[in-house]
């Protein structure tokens, strides 16, 4: 007997057919004798026709309020699963956050789990129910319904596994698992058996949307093995687990890219003590996440300042960067919309040589300038012309074997 | 400065604009000084909606399940209505029942309220807030989410009133106020504007539709003035109050019909202690709700019971009936689905004699046929041929002189 924790995102309970076959594949692993907790999203296209009645509201809408409005769509979802259980002959209990106790702090729409009581989900476990748990919400210190913003689903069945000490939580998805790379870019692309939690948060980060990067770094504090896999079928996922000896062997785990991220240059800046901070202190105050930043010496005293920054955020960026450079004497700035991050992940990086170089060469080969380059112990990221990004994607992972299970070390 | 409870149902809240709509009457109540609590039910359509997902998750959708499912329709409505205040620069804060603390029993799906904390919406008063509650629900003891049944968001309205000591609790709605009968039959119908509480039960009980009859016995009851008025002008409604002079010297207030009842005799029943009991224990245990019973002695040691239960019971109720009458020895037993309740309500009726007699002479005028009669203290209902209701209706009106403000006895 195991305690497994279930996640379905929102085209796995899209509609009433869609929820009977889901409590259906619930109800055999309770069957087999395993005790179970499922969170869920809300029903595909829900949480957006909220955010649309929530516009026509209010031009911003007040985060308490969009909590109380979004919150409802799991609230749904989680009903109509435990009839579909019951109807089937089976017990079931749906619990919203605030009955669990899944308490949160009070930043509305993108509140923190802090803590989880798991006595109600224990004693219903007692009674043979099926507990279904509403995903993405949470409850604050002063009884306000909270949501823990994108991703959040993934996180609340996390940190239910985590409190619960589950023998698994596996993340059901319209994916067979954790590709080498996206398969739309790269046919060649393989489903990843095991992967470590330090890779999976890398890529993650880096633009792979499988997983939200929260829930991976909660399974990693607390060591909760994730099991990604796909609702439609019954074959094995990719298990996110600790690193181990098997997955150190291979240089490289994955190839990803992100096109969302545009690049912001500001040339010739004397090079004095507080000119980083007088550029990025605005940017920051702005609520702008800044990526990669490289600064490169142009002569003894001239420096050129490179970073990139979310499309989203790029207008308003470089509106702020107008104003600084003239305050910082720089001679000129610039911006390049048409930009693209391509990566490799991998911890076997760390006990092989000549990984980056690999990547280097290989872009060189096939005329890929880079722009910017950014490492960290088990990535390296290039920044170059978006036009290239296929093509890169492809040729690493030609270049690093990943289409096959057991590579060899690259030439 | 008042204290003021308003209700908008379904109709006033069913989209953004009509929400906006709705938001800027309140805002006006509230800049004029007085203290605003706003009750609203699920969008018009919503609940509709929820109803058909459920019964295709189960046959008969497990209660508590139900109210989980349903209650997320206040829910939608609350957030987005405090939106659009915040939206206009005024505080507003939507609450559920369970933040209120609503106190219900556990009867899911129909729960009684047993106690509401007000100290909440004090507190945002306190704070110039306008308070907006989700209407129709409420919570049990043991944390569950509870609803109150059909007319819910009227009981929650009034509920709320008598508990904060209101000046008035309003009750929107799309027509103007209570009429004198169903303007749909007769042209002649008039609003009115003062009503008793008592007459309003009648009414209630009697088929009209404005109202739920629950609100109206907690207004009774608590002595809170109710005033029923139209969404959508600003032509003072009817007052729901205590009896006064004015009303008695009326001796009728309004006609009502009902089609939604059938007829069901029962001939030649030996006249037994406990026959009666004999027949509508098991009707009871049905859950069948019986209205009106007549009992006529045909002879020493022979009688006929006739009864009428709600159309949607009629099969089941000749069901039972078809068993029991061979175990009390009647002769016979026949059904009539044909058939239409008129009443006609006025608590001048204590006052004023001969309004029953006039009723038969009028329907009897008309070549209509009484095949049963009940009157209370302010009442008198006779059970005709449905094809009848209209007319019966509109003689009465004329007769009763109720399109008159101010009208003479009847001659």
């Amino acid at each position: 007997m195991a305690l497994i924790v279930q996640k379905f995102g929102g085209t796995s309970v899209a509609d009433p057919e869609k929820i009977k076959s889901v409590a259906r594949r619930v109800m055999e692993n309770a069957r087999a004798g395993n005790q179970m907790v499922v969170v869920l999203s809300a029903m595909a296209g829900e949480t957006n026709r909220f955010v649309e009645l929530a516009h026509q509201m209010q031009k911003q809408p007040d985060p308490r309020e969009f909590d109380m409005l979004l919150s409802t769509g799991e609230q749904v979802t989680i009903a109509l699963f435990a009839m579909a259980v019951k109807a089937a002959g089976m017990e079931a209990v749906s619990l919203l956050g605030d009955q669990v106790k899944i308490k949160t702090d009070s930043r509305h729409t993108k509140a923190r789990i802090k803590e989880i009581d798991t006595s109600l989900i224990k004693k219903h476990h007692q009674d043979n129910k099926i507990v279904v748990v509403a995903g993405f919400q949470g409850v604050s210190e002063d009884n306000q319904i909270t949501t823990l913003g994108r991703g959040g689903s993934d996180t609340t069945a996390v940190a239910l596994a985590a409190a619960l000490q589950a023998d698994v939580c596996e993340i059901y998805t319209d994916v067979e698992g954790v590709y080498t790379t996206d398969p739309n870019v790269c046919n060649k692309a393989r489903k990843i058996d095991k992967i470590s939690y330090d890779e999976m948060l890398e890529l993650a980060s880096l633009g792979a949307k499988v997983l939200d990067i929260r829930s991976v770094s909660f399974a990693k504090r607390y060591n909760v093995p994730l099991h990604v896999r796909s609702t439609f079928t019954d074959t094995e996922g990719t298990w996110v687990i600790e690193e181990d000896k098997q997955m150190e062997s291979l240089p490289v785990s994955g190839v990803t890219y992100n096109k969302n991220e545009a690049r912001i240059t500001i040339s010739k800046v004397p090079d004095t003590p507080g000119t980083a901070s007088k550029i990025f202190t605005p940017i920051a105050d702005a609520g702008i996440v800044v990526d990669v930043i490289i600064q490169n010496t142009r002569s003894s005293d001239l420096t050129d300042m490179t970073f990139t920054v979310p499309l989203t955020d790029y207008d308003q960026a470089m509106e702020i960067v107008a104003k600084v450079a003239d305050d910082i004497k720089a001679e000129s700035y610039s911006g390049d919309k048409d930009i693209a991050k391509v990566s490799i992940v991998g911890v076997g990086m760390r006990n092989h040589s000549g990984i980056a170089t690999t990547m280097f060469r290989v872009l060189a080969e096939e005329g890929i300038n880079i722009s910017m380059i950014s490492t960290s112990e088990i990535k390296v990221s290039c920044v170059i012309e978006e036009k290239y990004t296929e093509l890169a994607v492809r040729s690493l992972h030609d270049a690093f074997k990943l289409d096959k299970e057991n590579p060899a070390s690259p030439e």
